[in-house]
């Protein structure tokens, strides 16, 4: 860890809130469009116990995507291996919400964190627990990783989502034709839309994110060796269609989200969440992979040597 | 680095060698048809000067796609980022040789380790240097790394894929047709099958592999922040579509040869050869995949935490 | 017309209820499953008003995507050439229910005899009918065209297909994600699931097809140039992936549906059904197709010359 | 047949001459780029012997993919059914030079008129005569069917496309590696090229044209139902992704090439040929469509009633 890792923040905060190409806000999502793409945050959790963090770290934000990671560890630890004959573990070569795969690979999506996929991680999770119960688990899990209980779901954002979300329901029936979605979509969808309506801010997200770190003096909920496998499917799956230019330019495995935030894991070392609304045509925030890729040259942060 | 490494790669060898579902040669290039499935070498180069072996280690066989490797680094030389306008950085989602994508993306392959990639690779290349001087270049290049002059291209595996590389042949006029290709495309996979024929042992590959450790002890032939980038393409797409998988099980870069060998950098620490000639459906060598499971998990060799 | 066609249409039943490879039923619509597969039905509407029929030919049988047929003829005399805004009039080159084209070509069904064109088809008859009005409507239509009042649906089939219909739900969701359905998937689907469990014999639907032929003593119900266009939409996209194959050996334009029945227009001079329940691998009747292929060999029927 | 086809055809003539939306010549065969696009020609052969035509109809054109249509009846008859084997009859969904298709099914090409099929019908007469023979049994064909000596293959055209051919080089060689192309790629499109290049002028290409209308007066040169076969492989793939909106607006089975040229058959009743070289984006010729469909509407030719 660089001595003067906090001057390293402010430099990236300085140069990255001074660009205007910080992209578009998602639309799809009537109360994701509404939100102020200037914002930024950026939040580093090590290993000492320090949380240091420049910007709007203190902002909540929908995680999106990023709760993939949390659902992914809890069907984990419910069902082990199994989850994999329901799920591959390939990039997919297609964008989020793309269905062409499904169809030529009979409804098993390539990976856990492209929407079909993360739609049967939360399916899988609805085999041992009512919605209910499946959100309060995650919301558990959430702020037990994160030493924090002021994690909520922000119920306006999940109904929005709901109201729009046609493609998910594509996703869902199609599966369910093929047998591999066990409830009614319009359930496992409804818990998966509130899972993707979580909201945390950087500080609690790089907090949260520290139990795939696999260090001492972080929390350890899961195994070190299903830590490495998380890690593993974050850095070929991580970004969508955008995982394999994120691991050549960051070089570390992370989870974006379609509300701008990106978790980032430096294994051993630190857990980073970064926070920019604006977004790539690919669906990961513009920003927020341009400071990633600051902090990552600055600090020789990578797996890759 | 494990202090009883050596007792690792000879209970390695005992169990794998045990198995008797290697999975079977690649048939589609007659001359490595001919090969005894029943092979098996490891060897790991180590910064402090050791190579530990185990096996057929000495034996040498056709690295066929590992060569992309070194071409890659080559082409990085010579033309930098340049490079990142005729080929991409993403996993493709289909087979080693499928054509599907480029129609697709207008003749631009997903990633330099697809086929299609590499013959762009090898066509930059060429753009400074006749077929022979490529060849020699690239002889030279791997020498060096290796530190052994004894490698050596094998002229009728070369001529064996000439004869039967009807696909590549395909791929190559596809993109010429789309202006990526700048040689005709019998100059540049005349050199492109030569490159895929260069014979290597486990040991020169695991010494030739070192200039991607980036440890003080190794050979430094390029950059650190090139070595951290190919290592990365090599992670997200180094097992065609089966790179997620390896990620996954293993999680080290590494390429992989339809010859049956794997290179497997690990940064900072070794390189790693292995090979088994017998393949699974995807092109991958299944014992010598097995075995670096095997080697990750008994040395925690993994750049996941 | 040939002077014997009762004899053909003896010999053709004979010949082929001799045959033992009458293919399998239909199982994805349970009600559809439990039907006898080795009935066999045929009739034929000449313009003097003669009605030859051989076999079960007073057998109700489920019409299925037959209906797509009508419900066309219906939504062009409601809107018209605008309804080409919605869906194309290509050949797929996939299956019926095949959702790939969707997302390449954004919400727009390829032709309104795939299930996604046909649900667009059903959608914008609902922009201006209740789901009861469309369905007396069709009703209506059917049994004027046929002169017989004594057509129904079949509510059991109705609520089967319901209970089975993912694809379906997941083709429209999908559709409905990119704005090109108007109503709630339910509504239009419910109304769909409903049109496809028409229930008529062949005898009733040979004189339904009647509208079809453009020839005096026939019912005139569209317009001579929306006739031969609806042919022609038959001729190249009513048998969905095996359309060209039935042009080829049939040279006549005609639906099939995966209750095992055809309609077969033949321009000016006859309107056919057949019925037999078997089907080939693409959803088409084996017997049915069979039959109609010698039929119009014995009678040198063939709009091809 | 109208008594008054001739001031139809005046009509038409000058209908479509007047329009300024030509669209563009096809570019990539360097000697088709120079053509004039404001030409327009029409003729129309009939039973009783007689001849119209309008505008630029004894201008010679390069006929290019109508050459498919000769090829096919040549291929059929020296191997008949057999041909099916290596060649399908379904439209295919995509555009006339699309590999996509072919690596899902293995090499079979869809039907004989995308650009893969027709490469294998040379194929196939490739396997009883040598490429000169091959090519003066075309001409001979065509001249028998035309009763006119006087048609040529245009060898600068035939060698600019041999120059630019490289994704049909890609095709031939992509079919090769899946076992369905018997010779080199070189000489079976050496052979194609050649094909493509025959010049005839629409009157040529009218009389031509009358071997597929099976009527008293015209040319027997091969079975009334190879002749439906063949007209039913026009209409649903003639026109390669826009053969269904062919059969739609004109409803009659056609042939279309870059060149401009449109080759239309009124089974029973007329041949017709069409020039204009400016071209819709999928290829065929705008005006001539436009012609044809005048034509059919004002004469009320249409196989579909």
């Amino acid at each position: 860890m660089p001595t003067n890792l906090q001057d390293i923040l402010d430099q990236i905060h300085e140069q990255v809130t001074a660009r205007s190409d910080h992209g578009e806000v998602a639309t799809y999502i009537p109360e994701l469009a509404r939100v102020d793409p200037k914002q930024f945050g950026l939040a580093v959790a090590l290993p000492d116990g320090r949380l240091l963090s420049v910007g709007d770290a203190e902002v909540p934000f929908s995680i999106q995507s990023i709760s993939k990671v949390f659902t992914l560890a809890i069907a984990l630890g419910r069902v082990g291996n199994q989850l994999w004959k329901r799920v591959g573990r390939e990039p997919s070569g297609h964008a989020f919400n793309s269905i062409l795969q499904l169809e030529h690979e009979k409804g098993i999506p390539r990976n856990p964190f492209i929407n079909a996929g993360a739609i049967v991680v939360t399916d899988v999770i609805l085999a041992s627990s009512s919605p209910k119960e499946a959100l309060a688990g995650l919301l558990t899990f959430i702020r037990t990783a994160a030493d924090d209980p002021n994690i909520y779901i922000n119920e306006a954002v999940a109904r929005s989502e709901k109201e729009t979300g046609h493609r998910n329901l594509a996703l869902a029936h199609f599966m369910r034709g093929f047998g591999n979605l066990t409830h009614e979509p319009e359930l496992t969808l409804g818990t998966y839309f509130h899972q993707c309506a979580v909201e945390m801010s950087c500080r609690q997200l790089a907090m949260a994110g520290r139990f795939l770190v696999n260090a001492r003096g972080m929390p350890h909920l899961i195994s070190p060796s299903r830590i490495r496998r998380i890690n593993a499917l974050m850095m070929t799956c991580g970004h969508y269609d955008g995982s394999g230019d994120f691991a050549f330019r960051v070089g570390l495995p992370a989870k974006s989200g379609v509300g701008g935030g990106i978790l980032v894991i430096v294994p051993g070392k630190a857990s980073i969440a970064v926070w920019s609304p604006g977004l790539t045509p690919l669906g990961n925030s513009r920003l927020g992979t341009e400071a990633v890729h600051l902090l990552a040259q600055r600090t020789q942060w990578s797996v890759f040597g």
